[in-house]
């Protein structure tokens, strides 16, 4: 049995800010555990914040924004860009400067600590989740896994869901090459992207309008290590780009 | 605090067996309880299997299988399919006739009753998963969510997640639109693919090597019923077709 345990009684962070001693104070971890840390909760942290009346647009960002959107908004999320993918007025789906495809490139006006404010994703989530993990066990003396976790749309299907964009302490695919079904047949699939499920299982207890910006994932022993690095499709093997 | 449970003890099915039977055989159930059930297992209790022996492969199969695939498991691909998305050598990615974009349109091989076997969708998942509904109230006298569940590849990320593909007793997305964030303004996320991210969930118990073909999430109550025939985005709104 595997329980989600919400992450309740973490305040508003601010740069500077110890994530792992603030997750600490509130849950009483244990080795094995998996923390999952909603995105925004660890950039404000990291002071990953834009105020939009100091950012000068370019001519492209204005271009973009036309008379919906915000120039110096999309200014921003075409600095965190390494490609845009798609754009249709102002909403802009772009390849991050880590590989993530995802909207805006991850610059959220949501849950910023101010208005008129942007939150950008972390500078190196893996890195980040790989700090966190390794404070917690300075501080609790746990080993746990974490996940830095964002929400994403997705081509075809409508809805966001929340996947890692940070990986520390467990694998972030499963790969199942080789091993066998119930029926003792080699199977298809070959890797499932766990770290992923994880993060959309924790979505459930966090919801996007309350104040719970992570959870705690219990019961599951995952072998190995791996980053969110690992799972951007190479683009020659990419289908769709 | 959610929990997930797997379900064990459910044996192999054939077509014409009661699935909720076997389901309340082997789990106590209470209100609110998700039930999540592997495609799979509600395939074969449907009798979507195929025998290849049958299967007399069009032209365009036998095209697509080239020197790599089996023209017969094509064929009952594009039989399966609403549209082609992408092939690669006799990799099909498809739209199903429910309007699913998947791999293989969701005909699969592995965990198949035999050797020369595949599997369908269901008809109708979100009809599939009404029925198991109204059989497990039947049964055990509880109103639980079903939710039948498959694992999908995707673009831009590695690996497979479970995603739901029927779902019956909660909503397939909850809709944010008007909700505000923590600190009071209007949410520019505005919907979570609620039934998506709990098939993730369940599938964390799952594990494609083992025979656990569903799992029981318990503590969350979701407001409002939905189908995942709400699910794909409409065609003139994707950007990605």
């Amino acid at each position: 049995m595997i329980e989600i345990h919400p992450l309740e009684g973490v305040p508003e962070l601010v740069e500077g800010d110890d994530v792992a001693e603030h997750v600490v104070r509130v849950v009483e971890l244990r080795d094995h555990d998996i923390v999952v840390l909603a995105q925004k909760l660890v950039s404000k942290a990291e002071g990953r914040v834009v105020r939009l009346a100091d950012v000068e647009p370019s001519q492209f960002a204005t271009t973009l924004a036309g008379t919906d959107g915000d120039a110096r908004h999309l200014e921003v999320i075409l600095r965190e860009s390494r490609r845009v993918v798609r754009a249709r007025q102002s909403f802009v789906i772009a390849e991050t400067s880590h590989g993530f495809i995802c909207a805006s490139a991850g610059v959220d006006a949501s849950n910023t600590p101010s208005e008129g404010s942007v939150v950008l994703l972390p500078d190196d989530p893996d890195a980040s989740a790989a700090r966190i993990r390794e404070r917690i066990r300075e501080l609790a003396g746990a080993t746990v896994g974490v996940i830095v976790s964002d929400s994403f749309g997705r081509p075809w299907r409508q809805g966001t869901i929340d996947v890692a964009i940070g990986v520390a302490g467990l694998p972030a695919l499963l790969d199942l090459r080789g091993t066998r079904d119930a029926s003792g047949r080699e199977l298809r699939t070959t890797q499932i992207a766990v770290a992923d499920e994880l993060a959309s299982a924790a979505e459930l207890v966090m919801g996007k309008d309350r104040a719970v910006p992570g959870a705690v994932i219990r019961g599951l022993q995952l072998e190995g290590e791996g980053t969110a690095a690992d799972i951007p499709i190479p683009e020659d093997l990419d289908l769709f780009r």
